[in-house]
C-alpha cells in the first residue's frame, strides 16, 4: 500500500495489476492463473452477489448445487459444446497419492488408483445439469425448471490475468427449462435486461444489449445475448452473456416431456452468467490514477471516519462523535467505518481509502469539533467540503446518491464519446488505431468477413446491438449488402 | 413424492435417504459420490449459511476465497495433515482434451497435456491458506489475521451418504493466524461456543462441547474442540469442529512475525469448519415418520397456506384473503408461501408439505371465510387448531417460537436419556448394543485402550466434555487409573 500506482496513461495494464493487488483485492497464487481474492475484495464481489441473487429470485429463480465434476462420457454428449471446451479444461485422473518411495517425507500419485473414468472439472455445467434435468422432467407441469447455480468454475486459460481471465473463476449459471421455443426466448432476453440493469444501476457501468455474432456465440447455444461496456483504455468487455439454447442439450441428453397435447417434445433450454471478472470491469471503468473509484452501492464501507489528534483527550472526544455519527448514519441504512488505527498516520489511511475507492471520507480534529462541523472528501470528484455536523446525515445521503449518478453519467459520456461510425475499412483500421473503442460499421454477416477482419485487425463484432442502426449500406470489408450496423472493438 | 416413506423403526438408514430424496433436498448424482442440492434443500442450507456467515462477521473475521488447486509440494509440506488426506483425494494430472482418433465424437485425455506438477483439488486449505499468510504476515501488526471461506471442498470417501458423507461437499472454514497461543487457543474455543450457540438456536439441536482424543483429533493440528450431537437412531454425529493448529503449520510454511519486542517467532493457527453435512444432522434431529420437521428459524418458508374451494369464486375470495394475511406475516417477519397449484389436490399437497417440514400450514375454505376463522395445522406436534382470522398473525408468532423451542427440548429430552454412565466393559457393550447413544465411562487416556474399544465394539470417543464428571476413577477396559468420564459412541 506504500507505493503510487504506475499511471494509466504511462501503463494502462501495468496500473490495472498494481491497483488490483495494492487495494487488496486479489493477487496470484501459488496454483498457475488461479486467483486469490482478498477480503476487501471479497466483500466487494459479495454485494454484487446479493444484489444479484435478490434479482434472481424476485423473477422466479431458486438456487440449487451441481457436482464439480463431469464424467467425460456426460462431458462429449452435446458435442459442439464439448469441442468449445475441450482444449482448455482440468482433467481429475486418480483418487490417491501414496508415499514416493524414492523421495521420503514426499508424495506421489498411486499408480492403482486410476478412475475408471476420468472426470473433467466442469467448464460450464449444462452437460451435468442436463443429464440431471432428464429424470426431473416427465410432463408440461415440472416446467419450466428455473435454477441458478453460484459455483467456481475451471478453464485452463493460458494467459489469465487478475479477475479478468483466470484459471479458476467464480461465478453463477442459470440453467432454465421451458415448455415452449418463445418462453425459452422470453427468459434469454428477461435475464439479458435484468444483466443491463444491475450493471448500470448498481455498477454505473453503461452496456449495449445485442446479440452475438455466429463466430462469437456459446458453445452448443443457438443465440447469444450479451451486455458489452467500455473500458478506460478503449478496449471492450463482455459482462454478461444470455444464451438460447434452442434443444440442443434436450436432444443431447434425450429430455422429453409429454405436452398439453400429450404428444413428446424435446425441452427448450437458456443458460446464462456472469461471473467475477465483473470486478475487473468494475475497476476499469470508474478507477483514477490515485486508485480505485466504487459506486456506492457496491462499496464495502460506503464512509469512512478518519480523527486526526494529538492526544488521548482529543481522540476521545472525537471517538464520541464518531460513534454517535455511525450510529445516526446505520439508522438510514449508510455502512461506516472508523480507522481509529493507531499504527498509522492520518497520511497513510488517506491513500489507503483512496486506492481502495472508499466513496467518502470524513476528517475530524479538534478544530472541527469546535466549529461543530466535517470536512468531507468526494472519491469522484476529489473535492474537500465542510459540513456542519447536524445537516451531515442528510448530506451523506445526499451525496451518495450523486456519486452513484455521477460515476454513471461520467461512465456513459465517456463510453458514447467512443463509438465511432465509419463506412470503410481505412477508416476502421485508423479508428482503431488512434482512438480505440466501439466502432459501429455494416458487416455483410458472414463468417469469413469477420475472421478476416479479426485477423488484420484483432477487433471482433462485439454485438450485433438491440437497439441498432437500421438502414441497410455496404459491409466496409467486402462491400457486399448489410442491413445493419454492428459494433466492433478489440477485447479483454 | 407420492408414496410414504418406509417407517423409522423398520429402517432407519432407508427412512433416512427416502426423505431426503422425497422431501427434494438431494439426490444422487451421475458422478460417484457426488450429490445434487435440489432447491429446497438448498434453500435450508442457504439459512443455515446466512446466519452463519452474520455470527462470524459480527465476531471479525471476513470472508475471502483461496483456489480450489493445491500443488503436490504444498500439499504435501505439513506431513501430518498430507498423510491425514493422502489416501482420498482427487487428483488433477492433465489440462487437455483432444479427439479420439479411435473413436469418432469422443474425446481422450490428451496425453501431451500432462501438467509438470499434479494439482490435488482441495480436501481442506490450510497448505494454500498458509503458504498464502506468509507474503501476508511481517510483523505483529499484521496479526490476528481472521479469515474464513464459503467453498466446495473433495474428499473421496469410499463410502458415501446424502449430506453425511460425499465425495465433494460444500463447507465453510475459517484461518486465523495470531501473536500468541492464547490468542489462538481463546479463538478455536470462541468458535466453538459459536458452533454450539448456532446448533442449539438456531438448528434446536442440543449438542455436547468437548475435546477430541487424539486419534480422532485433526491431523495437523495439537487440539481439536468439536461439538457433537446425537441422531434419533442413537448414533453420534460431529456437527463442528474447531482446532488449534499450534505452530505447525507456520513451520511447515516459515511463516514468521517480529514480535513487539522485534523477535521473530512463528505465527499460532486456528481452522474451524461445519459443513452441509449438518443438513443430515437436521433431518436425523427432529424428522419423523411423515418426513421433514423444520424448525422455523431455518424453515424455507414457515407458513404456508393451502385453498380449499369448488369453483373460481371461492378461490377468489380465499386469495384476497391470503394476499392481505401474507402481507401482514411479512411485515413481522414471517416468510409464507402460497399453494395455489390447481395441479395438485389438497390431499397430496397437505402430504408435500409435512414430507417437505413446512412449520405451520393454514387451510382456508369457504366455511373458514364464513366463520371468520382458519385451520392451523402444527409440523411438530401434528395437531390442528382454529383461531380466529384477526388474531393469528399473533397467534403465528407465538407458534413459530413454541415450535422453535419445543423442538429444542423434545431433542435435548431424548439426547439426555440417551446418556448412559457405565462402569465396566460388559456393561459398555449391552448398553451399545441395546440402546446406543452416549456412553460415558472412564478410560485411561491412552491411544490402545480406544483402539481396541474401536475394534472391539466400533464404538469411539466422541469427546472429552468440556463439563464432565472430573471424578477419578478407573478405566473399564483396561482397569487403569482414569481423571475423567469421557463419551464414547457409535458415530456417523
Amino acid at each position: 500500500m506504500d507505493k503510487k500506482l504506475v499511471s494509466r496513461e504511462e501503463d494502462y495494464s501495468k496500473w490495472y495489476n498494481e491497483l488490483v493487488v495494492k487495494a487488496g483485492l486479489a493477487e496470484n497464487s501459488a496454483v498457475r492463473g488461479c486467483m486469490i481474492i482478498k477480503p476487501y475484495g471479497y466483500a466487494i464481489w459479495e454485494k454484487m452477489q446479493s444484489q444479484l441473487d435478490k434479482m434472481f429470485k424476485e423473477t422466479g429463480h431458486e438456487n440449487a448445487y451441481f457436482p464439480l465434476f463431469v464424467p467425460k462420457s456426460l462431458f462429449e454428449a452435446e458435442e459442439k459444446n464439448a469441442e468449445g471446451f475441450a482444449k482448455e479444461c482440468a482433467i481429475v485422473t486418480h483418487y490417491r497419492l501414496q508415499n514416493d518411495p524414492d523421495n521420503k517425507g514426499k508424495l506421489r500419485v498411486d499408480p492403482k488408483a486410476k478412475l475408471e473414468e476420468e472426470l473433467i472439472i466442469r467448464p460450464t455445467s449444462e452437460a451435468i445439469i442436463w443429464s440431471t434435468y432428464k429424470n426431473w422432467i416427465q410432463s408440461y407441469r415440472d416446467l419450466p425448471i428455473l435454477i441458478n447455480q453460484w459455483a467456481n468454475v475451471v478453464r485452463w486459460e493460458m494467459r489469465t490475468r487478475l479477475f479478468l481471465r483466470t484459471a479458476e473463476f467464480l461465478w453463477q449459471e442459470g440453467h432454465t427449462a421451458h415448455e415452449t421455443e418463445n418462453q425459452a426466448i422470453e427468459e434469454t432476453k428477461m435475464i439479458n435486461n435484468l444483466y443491463a440493469d444491475f450493471a448500470e444501476n448498481f455498477m454505473s457501468m453503461p452496456v449495449i444489449k445485442g446479440v452475438k455474432s455466429k463466430n462469437e456465440t456459446f458453445a452448443g447455444a443457438e443465440k447469444t445475448y450479451c451486455i458489452e461496456a467500455l473500458m478506460q483504455d478503449g478496449k471492450a468487455l463482455q459482462a454478461g452473456t444470455s444464451h438460447f439454447l434452442g434443444q440442443n442439450f434436450a436432444k443431447a441428453f434425450d429430455v422429453k416431456f409429454a405436452d398439453r397435447e400429450g404428444k413428446l417434445n424435446y425441452v427448450w433450454a437458456t443458460s446464462w452468467g456472469v461471473s467475477s471478472r465483473l470486478m475487473g470491469a468494475l475497476i476499469m471503468t470508474h478507477s483514477d490514477d490515485r486508485g480505485l473509484v466504487l459506486p456506492p452501492k457496491l462499496a464495502p464501507y460506503q464512509v469512512v471516519f478518519v480523527p486526526i489528534y494529538k492526544n488521548d483527550e482529543q481522540l476521545d472526544s472525537i471517538s464520541k462523535l464518531v460513534k454517535e455519527l455511525r450510529y445516526r448514519f446505520s439508522e438510514k441504512g449508510i455502512t461506516t467505518k472508523f480507522d481509529n488505527r493507531d499504527t498509522k498516520r492520518p497520511g497513510e489511511k488517506f491513500a489507503q481509502h483512496e486506492i481502495q475507492g472508499v466513496p467518502i471520507r470524513i476528517t475530524i480534529g479538534p478544530k472541527d469539533l469546535e466549529k461543530k462541523s466535517l470536512e468531507i472528501f468526494r472519491r469522484d470528484s476529489l473535492k474537500k467540503e465542510f459540513i456542519e455536523i447536524d445537516k451531515s446525515v442528510d448530506h451523506v445521503i445526499h451525496l451518495l446518491e450523486q456519486i452513484q449518478t455521477n460515476l454513471y453519467s461520467r461512465a456513459l459520456n465517456f463510453r458514447d464519446e467512443n463509438i465511432t461510425e465509419v463506412d470503410n475499412f481505412e477508416d476502421f483500421k485508423n479508428v482503431l488505431e488512434s482512438k480505440g473503442g466501439f466502432i459501429s460499421a455494416h458487416w455483410d454477416g458472414t463468417d469469413e468477413t469477420e475472421n478476416k477482419i479479426k485477423e488484420l485487425t484483432k477487433a471482433t463484432i462485439r454485438c450485433i446491438p438491440e437497439q441498432g442502426e437500421f438502414s441497410s449500406g455496404k459491409c466496409i470489408f467486402s462491400g457486399k449488402p448489410s442491413a445493419q450496423k454492428v459494433l466492433f472493438a478489440k477485447a479483454y
